[in-house]
């Protein structure tokens, strides 16, 4: 839970971007997907490493508690090349931002 | 093909967003992913009318031509959420752009 105090904060202009994030993040580590699994009956993504974890404690889908083992496990590419694209445009994003001047006061 | 006369161009300043743009279209229809069916062997994408026209003439993925059947279709749900998102976000970018002064001179 630690990124959310040292993540940067989308600006108010780029809100509309705030969907597309919280899509490309993993339910389990909070952080982007990380070779992304999905589970084949319910379409749900994970991490690799997040759900493995998760299903050697637990046989069911974190999100929708459907029953499932690591056989239904599919690699989902594009969602790995979705969160590079996004990385990058979140950096350029908030860079053009930190360069415009600042809307309150500063300390 | 018809839509790439029409469709808006993205601005010089958003083309950080053309890579995410790409990786939502049909590679069969080159519109924007619509019902997104994953084929689970090779992680390839594609509208689910597209790609289910396509298997029932050739069972074969166009993309990478392995040889897959609808069976072997998965829904990608997080894709259509990400299609969702991704038109919201050009449609507010290409507003904001088209409200800003023309950089080339209007006839
Ligand atoms: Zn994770
Ligand atoms: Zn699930
Ligand atoms: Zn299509
Ligand atoms: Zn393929």
């Amino acid at each position: 839970m630690a990124q959310f105090l040292t993540e940067p904060e989308w600006p108010q202009s780029l809100t509309c971007l705030k969907n597309i994030d919280a899509l490309l993040r993993c339910t389990i580590c909070f952080d982007y997907i990380d070779i992304a699994m999905m589970i084949q009956q319910c379409s749900h993504n994970y991490c690799s490493l997040c759900i493995r974890k998760f299903l050697s404690l637990k046989t069911q889908c974190p999100l929708c508690n459907l029953t499932v083992t690591e056989s239904d496990l599919r690699n989902n590419r594009v969602l790995d090349d979705l969160v590079k694209s996004f990385r990058s445009v979140r950096q350029q994003f908030l860079q053009i931002d930190s360069e415009s001047p600042p809307k309150t006061p500063q300390a």
